[in-house]
């Protein structure tokens, strides 16, 4: 019987905060509030902590029949490159309804959400993703204003090597495979920042 | 075949910011940035744009045998009533890592976490729970500064009167009711806040 691990004791620094938003002070301080345990942006001057918390992105992996749709990235980062739409979970929204929002906006698609598929935690950039499967109910689609292109792909076609983020390339890896194996989600991961290359071998990256 | 309902448009304004937390200014103003569709406070001295997510809420759900871990709270809100060992995912640590976290935090309870339970967004209030079910270790827990009583408790016995929150009242709810029909979760819903009551009402209330 193994404990889940408990996070390691070097949390990264906040979030460079420079100004109080609430009275305007500088006097901002970077230091542990009574009854906390981590470190918080604590204004001197009024006392608001200044608390700074991961966000969530949303998303869906649309299936139609055989077929996945993928967006081709129109905005940077990482422009040119094939995603599954998805982005930040605003205020005032639920996790499936903001799912179905992107794909809306980014493919101009309407889908079923049908559960939850892959949930991964990006402890290092303060996100998480929820990846919902999905089903297409059209082919009505087409790129919307941060998409070049949006089509459907059979497994064989897709283009693995132009793949904009390793989240999306685990959900469409683990979706195939479940597919294989009548198995289903959530996948539940975490992905860690890759460790920068020695010095010796930057210049030939 | 229904689509997933999008969310409504009318969603809720952004908590009011005073300075902007970049340059100090106080020339914020509400309103959509080009390339948005939604509003936010963006600085008209330094053009930053401040944008503003639903926190993450993670716990857990301990299991010892037939009994449930449940921690009746220290803190307002709610002091004196029970709950789950739950709190905000921080910055720098995965939704599992931060579910043990709040039950070592909470309960001084070790687990070892199974699965994704319940999955259930607060778009009102801007908040998304994760409760995952976990498997208690050992039986030497007891309160942390947050609690005032760590016990478990059988089925019959949870105090469902003396709940904090619905989110754990319908997290408890959704587990005895899967331990009778064999089935398990996630369980993905939405909670929106009560109406007030008519002006006529709140008297009496």
């Amino acid at each position: 019987m193994n404990a889940t691990p408990l996070p390691r004791a070097g949390m990264p620094a906040p979030l460079a905060l420079v100004y109080c938003s609430h009275c305007g002070s500088d006097r901002l301080e970077l230091r542990i509030p009574e009854g906390d345990s981590l470190s918080r942006y604590v204004c001197a001057n009024c006392g608001t902590i200044h608390y700074q918390n991961p966000r969530v992105v949303v998303g869906c992996l649309p299936v139609w029949n055989e077929q996945v749709l993928l967006c081709r990235r129109a905005i940077e980062p990482r422009l040119g490159l094939w995603t599954l739409p998805a982005g930040f979970l605003e205020n005032g929204e639920s996790v499936v309804a903001g799912a179905a929002r992107e794909t809306l906006e980014e493919a101009d698609a309407r889908v079923d959400i049908l559960d939850l598929h892959t949930l991964i935690s990006l402890p290092q950039i303060h996100q998480v993703y929820m990846m919902f499967r999905a089903r297409l109910l059209d082919l009505d689609f087409g790129p919307g204003p941060e998409s070049l292109e949006v089509r459907l792909f059979h497994e064989a076609e897709i283009p693995w090597d132009e793949m904009a983020f390793r989240t999306i390339t685990r959900t469409l890896r683990n979706f195939f495979l479940d597919r294989k194996q009548a198995t289903t989600g959530p996948h539940i991961s975490s992905i860690e920042r890759r460790p920068p290359l020695p010095p010796d071998l930057r210049g030939a990256a």
